[in-house]
């Protein structure tokens, strides 16, 4: 291109011919980003950002790992597509490795392009395996944005969009705001449960083919759920006959400070989708783990779904090379520790400081802070607020990633101490800020 | 990885943990391959395919283009992705290109990860334009597997997936095997209109949203639609205040010998879809081009709807190069040229050696032969027969694209006279045998 690119150029070229996701397009004013390394991005003015948003929530590898980069060219140099009828080497061994990451009754990965889709054929087979139609999902979840995912999904961007049949939502645990009239985690997880088997006693348990959840709620909130809820909503699966399909897209592969955040907990489940993290998003892949019962059942049953670029070779390299990277470089341990020792730590004591912050709560890097202007009524902080705190902390150099009125503190999973101090004290100045000097 | 790499390790490990699309698990037999340059791929003993199945009719640029690999490889080392809401030079570029190849009237590009999800997202933008709810497509149709792109889908792979509503089938021209008791093209033209007209109003104008259509639809048996009739559609659906969204995800980007597919017509839709050809799959990419009063409305209503990888930077990059290289090499040019040339007349010679052969038809390099065991009833060639034909094609070195009883003949767009001459000896050969000596 002879064209000089400044900020101003790719600004007005995104102006004048993308069209966003989510959004009304006549307010947007994206921001130019030229380039990466680490947790640090770039633009063509050569002024810098400490990402503490992973994008979105995906690249927990950081940006532009050189081990990953490299895979990445090596692949493209050698056979960069081809369909996914064939034998791929990258595709058989990137499978491998996410299976070996997987509880041990798994057999098989289905690859899809994103998590949207990787919901979409997880609740297919769901369907197929067991004849059954319904699924139900929580109203506190984000599943994708497509025909059905996006109507599993419980969260209001579902109204506009509901034209799937036989989705049907139920409330999970959120102890900030519980929907049970709970005092206490354990009386949240119980309450919450006995409401999933009524929902299931409701709908008909032979009409069920499975129940989808996140294993952490993500864009819902980061909702840690309370110890037993999982394990419960196991039990009642299996009480009538339900498959359990966990949608580990944003929560996996690193994210909580283990391979997959259900690792946390006591579950089992039958199929798990993933994308996101698998690769950080270096190159579009997704998928469904499939445990082995299911997998077995399509060996003499026609799996009728299907995709162009489902285990796309380059994508296939990105991942191996992810998670080999990830393994010996221990940044599973590192999100573990940081978030533990530092990042965990440095929120809860910044909700112990400002009235402004309702509640803190996370696992391993994957935060939130909720923010409310009425600590009795736990009044949502203002959108416009929330705007103004986000420009706030880009005005500082720090990319953050907003939900309503909640900041998700998601760096890269790679971060390290000194970085999540200064995100910490970026926070706090803000923070402190918009708080006007009300302080505990 | 330290195992020696070998045609039976990567089969072995692909069967073990790989799961197919479209397959029963168990009956499947994958052909390994390793690399591949031009029109030509190679497993890991050094055998040589001519390709002439574009993989999924997607590498219309041919295998491993030195100056896309370049493109990504360069893409890669800078920012290989980064966030949708972000501003970014390779999605600007991108975006700009594809317009320039549509009718003028097209503003902005929504992009998306693949065929499925461009037209997920075209249905939704014209349901929230409209107000409506409907989606009228064709039975005889393929557009992508996820919850509403399958169910707009009309071909028998919809029946065990339909869970989506506001979708109605109609029957597409197809003169072979006419459902309108045609004898002509004009009349099956005609009557396919009125066909149109009569589902129309017996579903209720004000209740359509849109009208989605393959320009030519591809894997249904590429059906090039008889003169006349796709502007008697856009007729038909101004008359109504119905959108037309046109379907290029296989049939744009130089494969029938134009930039697109609609060239070839008299007609301007509201919504394109495409995906495939745009890079040739090099990386997975799709979107949806937007007219501009449907644009612009978004501009002041908000858009639910959006993917973690809308304009993935490495994937616009594949998109860049492509389409650049598809015009610096006069790769369309080529496709018409040859087509027009070298490969229609071939098939057409063959058909009319070989009453096997029902019908051949096409366009550039997008044509099938039709394969017919009773030249009266029309009687499709059986399922076994055409598996063995294919692996007949197979044993002889040429890679081919089967579809029921039809040999899609769809090579990348870079082909030379030389290789379809070698193709068509092949396809000579082969079904000389399979005639028994049965000719004209
Ligand atoms: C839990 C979860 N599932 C599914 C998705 C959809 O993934 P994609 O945007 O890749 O389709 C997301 C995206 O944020 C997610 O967080
Ligand atoms: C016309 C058409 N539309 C949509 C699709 C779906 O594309 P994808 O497999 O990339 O989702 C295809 C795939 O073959 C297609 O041919």
């Amino acid at each position: 291109m002879s064209t000089p690119v400044s900020n101003d150029y790719v600004y007005a070229l995104d102006r004048e011919f993308v069209f966003h996701s989510w959004s009304t397009q006549g307010a947007l004013n994206p921001l130019v980003i030229a380039g990466g390394q680490g947790c640090t991005l770039w633009d063509y003015d050569g002024r810098e950002y400490l990402d503490f948003s992973s994008q979105l929530v995906n690249t927990n590898i950081g940006h532009q790992h050189p081990k990953v980069i490299a895979a990445i060219v090596e692949q493209a140099s050698s056979l960069v597509t081809v369909a996914p009828a064939t034998a791929n080497l990258m595709r058989g061994e990137a499978a491998k490795r996410i299976l070996a990451r997987a509880p041990s009754h798994f057999g098989k990965v289905f690859f899809t392009n994103a998590g949207a889709d990787a919901n979409e054929n997880a609740m297919r087979m769901a369907r197929l395996f067991t004849g059954r139609d319904k699924i139900l999902s929580a109203y506190r979840s984000y599943h994708g944005s497509t025909g059905a995912a996006i109507v599993a999904t419980g969260d209001p961007r579902r109204v506009p969009n509901e034209f799937a049949r036989g989705h049907v939502h139920f409330f999970n645990p959120y102890l900030f705001r519980s929907e049970f009239h709970a005092t206490n985690e354990q009386e949240e997880c119980e309450r919450a449960l006995q409401h999933l088997r009524r929902v299931i006693e409701c709908e008909g348990p032979a009409a069920i083919a499975a129940i989808l959840l996140e294993s952490i709620p993500g864009t819902a909130g980061i909702l840690v759920p309370p110890k037993g809820y999982l394990a419960g909503v196991r039990a009642l699966a299996d009480e009538y006959g339900i498959l359990v399909i966990l949608d580990e897209v944003m929560a996996g592969f690193g994210r909580t400070g283990s391979w997959l955040a259900l690792d946390h907990f006591d579950i089992v489940p039958d199929l798990i989708c993933f994308a996101k993290g698998v690769n950080s998003g270096y190159v579009p892949a997704g998928g469904v783990m499939i445990s082995k019962p299911i997998a077995e059942y399509f060996d003499h049953h026609f799996f009728p779904g299907g995709l162009t670029y489902s285990g796309h070779p380059l994508a296939m390299a990105a991942i191996v090379a992810t998670l080999d990277v990830m393994a010996e470089e221990g940044i599973v341990d590192n999100a573990r520790q940081i978030g533990h020792e530092v990042l965990g730590p440095g929120l809860q004591a910044l909700a112990a400081k400002y009235p402004l912050i309702g509640e803190a709560r996370g696992i391993g890097l994957f935060w939130a802070l909720e923010f409310i202007s009425d600590r009795k009524l736990k009044t949502p902080l203002a959108a416009p607020l929330m705007g103004q705190m986000k420009a706030a902390f880009q005005a500082r150099g720090l990319l953050t990633f907003i939900v309503e009125n909640r900041l998700h503190v998601v760096p890269p999973c790679i971060v390290n101490a000194a970085q999540v101090e200064e995100a910490l004290g970026i926070f706090d100045e803000v923070i402190g800020e918009f708080s006007g000097g009300y302080m505990r």
